[in-house]
């Protein structure tokens, strides 16, 4: 690889951001599938894999899911949403599971795979609040055993939305804490 | 951004693999500032940020954890290692605090840019264990309200790690648990 794909590919990163405002369109079930794709290709402690996903197309659904989810009223706007679940039953031999930290960076793989395809996208949360989970478990049959982490509205933006800036250099510690 | 580029950028994604092997050589300051960096620019729930990161090229500390660590004994064969830390201070107004699941999205952030610098990393996890988090504590004196949620060795990769293929399309449910 060289120094230009380089740049283009930490871009990725940079240009990501949280997009709340959309046009109209629609996105296809290919597109969908990419980008849940790239959530399956996040790092999994053991390999064990514990995520799930639902791609929500059914415009009731969806249009259910925005009333009933002060944070995701979004859903209004977008032809499609995704929801990343982990499964609590799988875990390691010593019992531990590892849910929570796989389907966060199942997560950030999606936002990051609808930015590459020029979509647009941003991570609600519904879990911890049983008052947000209920009414996505209660649409979509959820399993018990299945927590649904959150819900990503997938859409075309609008262009409103722009990455922001987070650089905090104090944030980094080189070798101890103290030092700087 | 065109079809090629998105492309590009989605290889970054399907590229990353967890890198276990290292060639010797060291890696610069400013790259590994850049690869946390990236990390800063994940998304952050409420825009808290209760991310801070700890860059390790001291030898012996590396030396020192390689020793005690027995899932990072790679930290032997590296220039440097970055603990990703959560700050569990850092809440919401209503006392919530969501410091695993950014911090897990700005580890795959790291992680994907250190394949985007042709480095080699591995997430090794710390959190939850007592047992794997107090060397790293009290080697690098950090604080009792920041949690190291992982260790991450960064170094030039021998070449003989490779990406897995996780795409299980049975993962993918369609609007409801049910339905394929």
């Amino acid at each position: 690889m060289n120094d230009m794909q380089n740049k283009t590919m930490l871009s990725l990163i940079h240009n990501r951001k949280s997009v709340r405002h959309f046009q109209s369109g629609d996105v296809n079930k290919e597109k969908l599938k990419e980008v849940v794709r790239a959530g399956m290709a996040a790092p999994s402690a053991r390999d064990l894999r514990p995520w799930q996903f639902l791609i929500i197309t059914n415009e009731n659904t969806l249009k259910n899911l925005a009333e009933q989810l002060p944070y995701a009223k979004m859903l209004h706007d977008v032809s499609a949403a995704i929801v990343v679940m982990g499964d609590t039953t799988v875990k390691s031999p010593s019992g531990q599971s590892y849910w929570l930290q796989d389907t966060c960076a199942a997560t950030e793989n999606i936002l990051l795979a609808a930015e590459a395809l020029g979509l647009g996208a941003v991570w609600t949360a519904l879990y911890p609040y049983q008052d947000r989970m209920s009414p996505v478990v209660e649409a979509c049959h959820i399993p018990e055993h299945i927590v649904p982490l959150n819900i990503i509205p997938v859409g075309i933006p609008e262009g409103a939305d722009k990455p922001k800036d987070k650089w905090e250099p104090d944030k980094i510690h080189w070798n101890a804490w103290e030092t700087k």
